[in-house]
């Protein structure tokens, strides 16, 4: 899609009042202060505002308008766009509010109505404008942010002001700024898929509190993220976040775990905080790719050095000793005073040469390096700092230079030499990790491409189990050996062909949660306890009972849960999680948007924490990992294959030692209430 | 213990070379700037400085000096400490390093015995000194900092230099600053002790690598913690950072654990940065009690309000919507725009009289409340802060007044009303979290004094099971029964005597892991099993066979662990964790520094993820919880009443409906290596 008409117009024209306070005024003042030149006021009156000229229509300005900034009232959008069509306009940024973030749908449909009838490709309405810095283009009433190269995106306005305002304390600079409110038109997706062939913007940033639409997300996400980091923060993780969200922008937001799926998945790195948006973008900005995850720490102060190595480890960074030919190298040329395991403590000791020769040298072994300098107030950082510039290698180099007036000489020297500053050590080894994280998931995210519609399932409503299980058996999925009695002499005949010992399961029209009723006997070892278990259950099953399911006892395994359902904004969805009570315990449970490759899937059999008793605890060997992700990536596709399936619910599942065996599954179609 | 001689010297000699640059010099200049009259330089040639008099001994000087500040050579400072002794000095602050850190004991041994002949308590060697504001006295390397209510004591110099040249721009200020570096004589608790009764201090800062002595530790913290909030930085969580903390500090820092447990089990707050130290020190400085989880958000945008309900809700928070009630109050005043769920989102129409009538209105209700204020650069934020500043109540209201230029002049109003201002709003509610446990912790550590020692347990290292049973048995332990049997016809006569279904288990000499080794034979559950299985574990055991232990089968019952230690730094630990494969893998665990009584004890089982588990997850009822802290209670007392026993394994122990039972013992006691 084509944005340079809003990022890059040849005019801009602001249509709203230029009186005093008055927005129209406010955003003219901003444009013309940010430099731009080719500006103009539109509004009744024709009155122009410091020096630019006041036109009556858009269609009044004979040089050329690519976009209008609209700030009249919500009951004049409509004709504005109609003669901003008229007039040639081909992009929009509605400021004015009062569209459906107040229940106004209606007032929100006429304007796309307009807008798409002329061409005309809008932002907002009810948004905070957008920025361009290498445009010299700053049409919002918020903060106009340094330049640099970070784009960033916000649902919210409020809060993409706040960003732009703090940027620069923070040391960081925009491309590209763009809050687009209501989004009823040009939304989330749309500016990711600009953003990712943008070569002013180096990270991408997004603030989101629901996406317009999921799988458009997700495809705009993986293919950015391949291109560049994308940052994700994502509002209403919590029941109280949610409803505030809902209250807010008038649209639903999914379901957290989802997102936050589907933010891996995308290969993109969600974080909590503006806080860590910030020192993120400054590493991906200033920093080369960080490609593995040991991190070597050179300091000249024992106590910073612990509390970074601390917080290291605990985000995944491998803070190992060096080995004896690099301890070796190093003690040759550092002062002996200095501790050579890792951090390596150059003490007071540690100057200019200490550091760039230390930093230099560990990084022949590892992957990146964290100089931290804690400066007494009676010592001069300067020269430390340039020891750490000089050292500046093709692998990142980030700093911690701690703190306050004893340093603040020095910060412009490492700024100058291209060496992100961190406020603690822990910061600093925090934005390592998430980009050797981005690293290892970069490329990886290989999409699987939804399976075509091969039919529709018979029957409506939940399956009984013996069709469940057929179905299954039809498909190829690994479902114990089974058959349906209706009598206690079918019972036995099927138990003798199955094999004693059996399961024997109550199949009742709509009893779901068998167990519970008492709806499964297990270790049936002979035929008159076959009788009787069939006996129990018809009892149990009463006037609803169809038949007893005979189904091979299933011996050892480890029971997981697998399932699939569909999510409203994302569509279908797909789980794994540990069975047994200890799951629903610890929800330990990790997602995906489906379909999912093999891969896929067995990185989301990573994510559990419980993923070492798949692998084999004391005392039990490991389990059939790669036949539980085939199951899984199979399972992915059966919501494509089959559109009428609403939920899919195998659980437990075996995992055994060779394969996998489903113990149970829920299948519900739609219809039938 | 008294430390005005050092925190209120009527007198104080700087000891060292005044010959600029020096350290003496330095010292002496400082002590100067921050306005303490009473100083005196001591050195050979008897020099002054800056208009100060000079002497060459400290008997010269014929004025009272409670302090010396040492600044000469290693090798100088027993004689130093000698002539001050004899000077009538009493306390003495040794900057000057090349002591233990170092490797040189001796040299450290010696000017403790030299301090304790005189009667002169000393902080350091290798320290940075003190700072008392109150008093005007600054004798340290570091910055000055402002004057404020936090103390700060830190086992690292120059991590504490950084803190208080960070605390300026961070809002901080301090009452007393210690650094102990080597903490040869004062250490620790000496200062936890002081500061507990130091009007001057409202919130105590700690950075620690290592205690001095673990259960002083925990007393003086526990004490301390009782009166005022009590904040600790402990490094070298890691593996690497208890390497680093090591080759630093020469002593051994024990697993943190322990420490951890420690300091929860004192009431004091752990914290992993000095960012949150300093955040969390502002809470409790500025503002009233948070005495309870329920809070209020009051914000004019409804992204950074979403954004710190998620993090609230995280660290545990409650963000529910108001009541009805409520609702229709807040409804009457407030605009019609507002969004009067929670966060109250006042919108861009929000003032200072919404702010201040919705701020007093929520706090009928809600134990605290965070204001966010987003202003966009076009609005004057300070009528907003002085309308949270006149809503100031008896309950806590802490602000986010984001960001940067546009609220700079905002955040004097805040600052001057006694409202603390944080930089996001989630780093406001971690700190309210925090301050709401603090409240929920305060006064019921509740410690248990250890039992008097009533003997020996006769024997040396590992207990056979038997014995251990018969021993956990006669001091009214549950066990099973049990009985041993050296033959077939034993185990038999044990199997009618206890009752079919039983265990056997293999007794031999140095096998420890029965269970690995087929040691172990479930439900035996007639004659002819029960001689088989005789002769298996026979077989089994080999040279080493000592009998066969029949004990009662278990039914049912959830399997925990408990235990009991000897850890380096603390002494007795006593340990609980859910049993079975799941714990090794999680590491679902729970320690304390024994003995505890029964409350701290329902704490630590209130700590386990898995605690759902115990308290009956679906299909299982709840287990005997007050059975399981009673045997913790009791087993944390029995390295105290038998001083032999090296360590206690009881694991599985089975937590049924009703009572306990212990399922397997493994009891060591002293000698036998």
């Amino acid at each position: 899609m084509d944005l340079r008409p809003l990022f890059e117009p040849r005019g801009l024209a602001v249509v709203g009042s230029v009186k005093p306070g008055k927005i129209g005024s406010v955003l003219i003042g901003q444009i013309i202060d940010g430099g731009y030149k080719n500006v103009y006021a539109v509004n009744p009156n024709g009155e122009g505002f410091r020096g630019i000229p006041g036109f009556k229509s858009l269609r009044d300005i004979e040089r050329p308008v690519d976009l209008v900034v609209i700030a009249s009232p919500a009951s004049t959008v409509a004709s504005v766009l109609k003669d901003a069509g008229r007039a040639g306009v081909r992009s929009a940024i509605i400021i004015t509010a009062g569209f459906s973030e107040v229940g106004n749908r209606e007032g929100e449909r006429e304007i796309v109505e307009v807008a798409k009838r002329y061409g005309i490709r809008l932002v907002g309405p009810n948004c905070a404008g957008i920025v361009n810095t290498s445009f010299s283009l700053y049409p919002t009433l918020e903060t106009r942010p340094p330049a640099g190269k970070v784009a960033f995106v916000s649902q919210s306005g409020a809060l993409g002001g706040a960003v732009l305002s703090w940027a620069e304390g923070q040391g960081v600079g925009f491309s590209k700024f763009v809050s687009y409110g209501n989004g009823a038109d040009l939304t989330d997706v749309d500016f990711l898929d600009y953003l990712r062939d943008d070569p002013d913007s180096r990270v991408v940033c997004l603030y989101l509190e629901t996406v317009s639409d999921g799988r458009r997300f997700l495809e705009s996400a993986s293919r950015l993220a391949e291109e560049k980091p994308l940052i994700v923060i994502k509002a209403g993780r919590s029941a109280s976040g949610r409803r505030a969200t809902l209250s807010h922008t008038g649209s639903l937001a999914g379901e957290d775990a989802i997102y936050e799926a589907a933010i891996r998945q995308a290969g993109a790195i969600r974080v909590g905080s503006i806080e860590e948006m910030f020192d993120l973008s400054r590493g991906f900005v200033h920093l080369p790719p960080v490609k593995g995850r040991r991190l070597a720490i050179v300091t000249n102060s024992g106590g910073p050095g612990v509390l970074a190595a601390d917080r290291a480890e605990e985000v995944g960074l491998i803070v190992d000793p060096p080995g004896d030919r690099l301890k070796g190298e190093l003690a040759e040329k550092l002062p002996p005073i200095s501790s050579l395991s890792n951090p390596i403590d150059l003490t007071v000791e540690g100057g200019e040469e200490e550091y760039r020769f230390a930093l230099s040298t560990v990084l022949s072994e590892y992957d990146s390096a964290l100089a931290i300098n804690v400066s007494p107030a009676y010592l001069d950082p300067r020269p430390l700092a340039r020891g750490v510039v000089s050292a500046k290698a093709d692998k990142p180099i980030a700093a911690c230079f701690m703190a306050g007036r004893p340093v603040a000489f020095a910060l412009p020297i490492l700024e100058e030499g291209g060496i992100p500053n961190f406020a603690t050590g822990e910061r600093a080894v925090e934005v390592l990790a998430r980009m050797a994280g981005y690293e290892e998931m970069r490329g990886r995210a290989g999409s699987v491409r939804p399976a075509e519609p091969v039919g529709e399932i018979e029957g409506e409503g939940v399956l009984l189990e013996p069709d469940g299980f057929d179905l299954l058996e039809r498909l190829g999925f690994p479902v114990p050996r089974h058959e349906l009695a209706r009598s206690a002499d079918q019972a036995l005949d099927a138990s003798h062909r199955i094999g004693y010992p059996v399961a024997m399961k109550l199949v009742a029209e709509g009893v779901i949660h068998k167990s519970e009723l008492g709806g499964v006997i297990l270790g049936v070892d002979g035929d008159r306890k076959a009788r009787r278990a069939f006996e129990d259950l018809k009892g149990a099953g009463g006037d609803r009972f169809i038949g007893v399911l005979v189904v091979s006892m299933i011996e050892g395994g480890i029971e997981v849960l697998v399932g699939s359902f569909r999510d409203p904004k994302f569509g279908p969805v797909v789980a794994v999680g540990l069975g047994g009570i200890y799951t629903e315990i610890l929800a330990d449970v990790s997602f995906r948007v489906a379909p999912i490759g093999e891969g896929e899937a067995l990185r989301m059999i990573g994510e559990l924490e419980g993923e070492g008793i798949l692998r084999g605890a004391r005392g039990k060997g490991p389990t059939d990992i790669p036949g539980l992700s085939r199951l899984l990536s199979d399972v992915s596709q059966m919501m494509f294959k089959y559109p009428n399936i609403e939920e899919m619910d195998l659980n437990p599942v075996f995992l055994l030692k060779e394969g996998v065996l489903i113990g149970d599954a829920r299948i519900v179609l739609k219809g039938g209430g």
